[in-house]
C-alpha cells in the first residue's frame, strides 16, 4: 500500500507512522510517501487521520505502476528528456568497454557527429571468467570524466558490485546496474539514496515481475529518476546470445510508469542483425536505445562481436529518424 | 550434400544414383536434386560423373540455406507476391477458429476494405484440452471455400495431425503446419509432395535449427513453396503468453533463404501490445504478418484475449504502411 | 465437471443427456461417465436426475487428478503390475531403435538375463533431419512382434505421427507417444479408443498442465491405461541435452492418478551419469524406467552417444535393488 | 593455462612472472600457480625455464577442473569431511531466515538430536521485493555466533552483497553465496582471499559453464575450500518453484573436482515433495544436502510453503541412511 502524509506532518510524526506502519518511507514535494507490503489492503486505523490519499495494490511493483501514476515518468538527463509526454528515444552508444583515451575520444567524436548527448562505456566489467579483460576500473571512470567535462555529455557506466558504487556515483551521470547486479541491494539502495540517473537492466534470468521490483528498491528509496533496460533473457536457443523480449516491452509499457530503453546488442550478440532489430525497437515507440559501437570492434576487449563500428553505427543510426516519424517519435 | 545432377539423365538412372548415395531426390526445372546429410563432405566418386554442381554443407539446414541458393525465395499466393526483391510484407488476418458463415463473411469483408487477399481461420484447433473447443473441422474448410469462391481469397488454416491432411491440402490455398504439429512427418511429408503453399509455424519448444529441417522435410520432397512463421517461443516469463523472437528472425533472414512471417498475437497473447508489435515487426522487414482479428472478440471460442476487433484491426493496419515506407516495404 | 450416470441408464439415453450437455462419454463397469470443461462447477439441472455422483473440477487435469480418484491407478503389463499398491518400478529397455532382426534377438536376451518383461525400440524415428536415419517402419515392428511371440515381452515401440498409429496399435503392446507427437490428436484419440497400454512422454517445452492434459485425451475416450513419461524438457542449459524434471515429478505424484515412468536416457542424452541418475529415479519412488541399452552402441543409428552398452546396462541394473530396497520398492 | 612455477622461486620472481603473463596467481604448498585465459595453449618462453608443470586447458573451467585435478577436492568442515575419498554425504539444515533466539536454539537442538554439525540460517535475505521481511542483519549473525559457542556447529550463512561480506566472513564459517550474488565479484574477490569455507549457489538463470567459472574466481583467489550447490534453475514450467537441475548435476561429477551440494527445498518451493527428491539427491551420490526446516512453518518470515516442521524433518532424515548405505555414503 502506498500512503500519502498530509503536508502539514512534521519529519518526527511522520517518521513514527511509518514506523507504526512498517513502512519504507520517503519526503517529496513537501509530503512523506509511505509504503508497505501490497499484501496490507486497508489503510492501519492510526494512519488514516494523517493521510492525504492512499492506494492499495495488487503486487509489490507499487510506486511504478500506472494504477499508482498512470502518465509516463519524465525524465531528465543533461538537455536531453524522456518520457513523460516528450516522445523522445534517447540513443546512447559508445563501446562495451573503455580501453583507452584515444578511443574513448573517437567514440565521443562519433557522438558529436551525430548530435547525441550520451556516451555508454565499461569501466568494470561483469565477466564471468576470471581470466578474461576486467575493465578498467577507476583509472575508466576518471577517463570518462574528462570526455564529460570536454565534451558535456552524459555520462552511463555500469556498477558491477557494491564495493566501487561511490565511485560510479561520483564520476557518472546515470548509474548503469547490471544484468548480473539488478539484485544487489548494496547497489539498489545507494542508488535510492543518490540523486543520480538510474538505468536497471533486466537479468537474462529475471522475470518482469522482478524487474521492476528492482526498480521499486530505488523508487522507494526516493529516487525517481529510473529508467529499465531490456537487453535479452535467457532461453533454450543458443544461436543468439539471448532473446530480446518485445513482449515483456508491451507488457513494461502497459502496467508501469517507468522508461523503457534497448539494448539489442546484448540480446543478439552479433553485429548483422542490430539495424533490423534496433529499427524494430524504434517501431515498438520505446524511450531509448543502448548501441554498441567501437572505433575497431576486431581489436575490442569485450563484445568484439557484437559492436558496430562507426561506419555501420552511422548507417543504421540514419535509418532511424524515418521509422521514428513513423510513429510519432524522435530520436535524440 | 547437395547434388545437382546433369539435365540428360533419364529418371531411372537419376533413381538408381540416388539409392546408392543414399539420398533424398526430387526433379525440378529439368534436372534431379539429390540431398544426403550433411556429414557427407566429398561426393561419392560413383555420382561425380553425372554431377553438374554440388554444395557440401554444414548442417542439416541444406536446400534452406543461403550456402545454397543466396537469394531470398519469391513465393506467389494468387495475386500476391511475397520474397525474392520484392520488398512486400504480406498481411494475413481473420479470426483464430471459423465459428459460423456470418463471422467469415465479416472477417471476409474486412480484407475487402483493405484490399488484402489472405484470410486466415482454423477448422481444426490443436486445443491443449479435450473439454474446449475443438474446432468446426470439415465443415468449417467447406464455409472457407465458399468465401474464396465469392471473394477470390487466398484461404489459409491449420492442419492439426495426419489424419485430416489431405481435407486441409483440397479445401485450403495455403497449409499452415502449427506449432504443435510441426514435428509430423506425416504432415510436412505430404506437403513435401503436394503443390500447395506451406506456412510452417515454430513450436514454442523448438530451435532454430529443428525449424528450418521442418522446412527440409517439405523441400526434399519437391515442394518450394514454404515460408516460416515465429510466433513465440516458451520461456520462464510467463506475464506474457510467448516471448516473440525477434533474434531468431535475425537469424533466418541471414541465414535462410525463406520468406518468415511474423504472428506477434499468439506470441503476447494480450491485445494490449499487438500494434506495437505489428509495427516492429513490419519495421524488421519480414514478408509477412499474420494477425488475429474477430468480429467481436468477447464471444470467440479460443484465442479471446488476443483477437483484436475491426475497429482495433483498422487503427493498427493504417498505421504500418507509414513504418514499412520508413524500411522501403510495401504491405499488401 | 465428471459425472457419473446412474447405472441403469440406456444407452441412447446417456448419449442425449452428454449432448445436452456437450459433454464428452464413456462406459466403464456398467455406467457412463460424462466429462465437461473444468469451468462448469453446478450440474445442468436435467441432468442432475440422472446422475449417481458428480465432481467440480478446478481445471482441465480432470480423470487424472487425485480429487477424483485418489488412488493411484493400477496398470497391467502382461505378467507385470505397476500403480495401485504394488510398489513396483519396472524397467523397461532396448535399443532406441530396431536396426536389424540380430540387434533386437541380442536385446531380447538382455531383458532374458534379468527377469525383465517389456522391451523398447523405435521403428518411426521422429528425427528433426529428413537427412537421418528414418527407422525400419513396419518391417521393424513385425521384427518385434516375432520377438515377442519368441519371448512373451511387452513390446513398446513408438508412433510418430497418425499415418501409422492403426499399424502401432496392431503390433505393439504399448503404444509410446513420443514427445514430439503428444500434442497429435490424431494419435491421442486412437489411443482412447484403443484397449492398448499408452505410455505418453512429456514434449520437450510441454508444462504439466499440458502433459497431463494430453492423458485427458486418451482417459476421455474410455483408455485407462495411460502411463505418464518425463523424459526431460528443454532449458538454458545445454551441456546436457536437456534437463530431467523432478520437480515436476513430484508434482505428478502429488496431482495425478497415474503411474509416472521415468526416461534418463534421452534427458542427459550422455552415457556418463545415466547410472547415477537411475539411481536417483529410482529414489523417487516411481513406476517404472526407461533405458536405452545398445549392443554396441558405437555402431548405433541414432542416440549413440547415451545408450549403454550390456556391460553398463547391467553393472547399473545390479545396483537398483538396494536402492528400491531403501524406499519400499521392488524393481521388475 | 595454469602453470606451477618451481618451488625456489623467490615471491619477487614470482610477481614478476606473473606480471608478465598478464597471469592471476597465489601461492600453495610452497610453489606459485598463476593462471592465464585458456585461449593460452602454449607456455610463454620467458616463463617456461620456471615453471615445473603446466596445463592446457580447453576453457576457463580450469582449477575446477578435473583435467587438471582429477581426484574430487576434500572439505574440511569442522569436525566433518566432505569429498576426497570419504563418501559423506553433510546434512545442513535450518530455517531460511534466522526470525528469533527462541527459534534458532530449536534448530540448534534439531541438529543436535541427529548428531549433525552444520547449521543454516539466514541474516541478509534477498527479498525481490524492498516491502518483504529482509532478514535481522547484523543482529542476526551474532544469535549464530552464539549459538557456535554453545553447541560447537558450523554456521552457513548467505552473503547478499559485498557491503555487509566482511561481516559475514566475520561470523560464520561457511560463506554462501547465493544465487543472486553468485556473479558478485565483490563478494568472490573476497572469498578468494578468506580462508573461509565457500558454498557458492548456482543462479537460477546460470549455465553450469558460469557457474563453476564463479567458483574460479575465488578459487583463483588461493581459496580451496569451495563447494558448489545446484538450487534449481528456472525453466517454462511455474507448478513448481524452479526446476532441480540433476542432469547438471551428473555433468559437475563428471567434469569438475569440486564437492556438490544439493537444495532441493528451494527447488521445489513446495514441502509436499522434498522427501522424495532429497532420498532421489542421496542416491545420486552427492556430497551435501540443503534442506530448510522451521520449529513452525506456518509463521515462518519467508519462504513458509517450503520448509519442513520438525517432525517431517525427522521421517525424512531417518529414510535417508538406508538410501545411502544403497549407493556407499554416509550421511553425517
Amino acid at each position: 500500500m502506498i500512503i500519502h502524509l498530509k503536508e502539514n506532518i512534521s519529519d518526527d510524526k511522520a517518521i513514527e507512522l511509518a514506523a507504526k506502519a512498517s513502512a519504507i518511507y520517503y519526503k517529496k514535494d513537501g509530503f512523506y510517501v509511505l509504503i508497505t507490503g501490497s499484501a496490507q489492503k486497508e489503510i492501519n486505523p492510526e494512519l488514516e487521520p494523517y493521510a492525504d490519499e492512499y492506494f492499495a495494490m495488487s503486487s509489490d511493483i507499487q510506486l511504478a505502476s500506472k494504477d499508482y501514476r498512470p502518465e509516463l515518468r519524465e525524465i531528465t538527463l543533461g538537455k536531453a528528456k524522456i518520457g513523460g509526454k516528450t516522445n523522445n528515444t534517447l540513443m546512447i552508444t559508445g563501446p562495451c568497454s573503455i580501453e583507452s583515451m584515444e578511443q574513448i575520444t573517437q567514440s565521443a567524436e562519433l557522438l558529436k557527429k551525430h548530435n547525441l548527448t550520451t556516451l555508454r562505456a565499461g569501466c568494470y566489467k561483469p565477466r564471468t571468467s576470471p581470466y578474461s579483460f576486467q575493465g578498467l576500473g577507476l583509472e575508466g571512470l576518471k577517463m570518462l570524466s574528462k570526455i564529460r567535462d570536454e565534451y558535456g555529455y552524459n555520462i552511463i557506466t555500469e556498477v558491477r558490485d557494491s564495493t566501487h558504487i561511490d565511485e560510479v556515483i561520483e564520476y557518472s551521470d546515470i548509474i548503469q546496474v547490471g544484468a548480473k547486479a539488478m539484485y544487489d541491494q548494496g547497489i539498489l539502495r545507494k542508488c535510492g539514496k543518490s540523486g543520480k540517473l538510474v538505468l536497471i537492466k533486466r537479468g537474462f534470468g529475471t522475470t518482469l515481475q522482478e524487474f521492476v521490483q528492482s526498480a521499486e528498491f530505488v523508487l522507494s528509496g526516493g529516487n525517481e529518476n529510473v529508467m529499465l533496460c531490456e537487453r535479452g533473457i535467457r532461453t533454450f536457443e543458443t544461436k543468439t546470445r539471448f532473446t530480446l523480449d518485445l513482449c515483456g516491452v508491451a507488457w513494461l509499457k502497459e502496467n508501469t510508469n517507468l522508461p523503457v530503453i534497448l539494448d539489442p546488442s546484448h540480446a543478439l550478440g552479433y553485429r548483422y542483425g542490430i539495424a533490423d532489430l534496433t529499427r524494430a525497437c524504434v517501431a515498438m515507440g520505446v524511450d531509448g536505445l543502448l548501441i554498441e559501437s567501437h572505433p575497431d570492434p576486431s581489436v575490442a576487449k569485450s563484445d568484439a562481436a557484437q559492436q558496430l563500428n562507426f561506419d555501420q553505427f552511422t548507417t543504421m543510426f540514419e535509418s532511424l529518424q524515418p521509422v521514428a516519424n513513423a510513429v510519432g517519435r524522435n530520436i535524440i
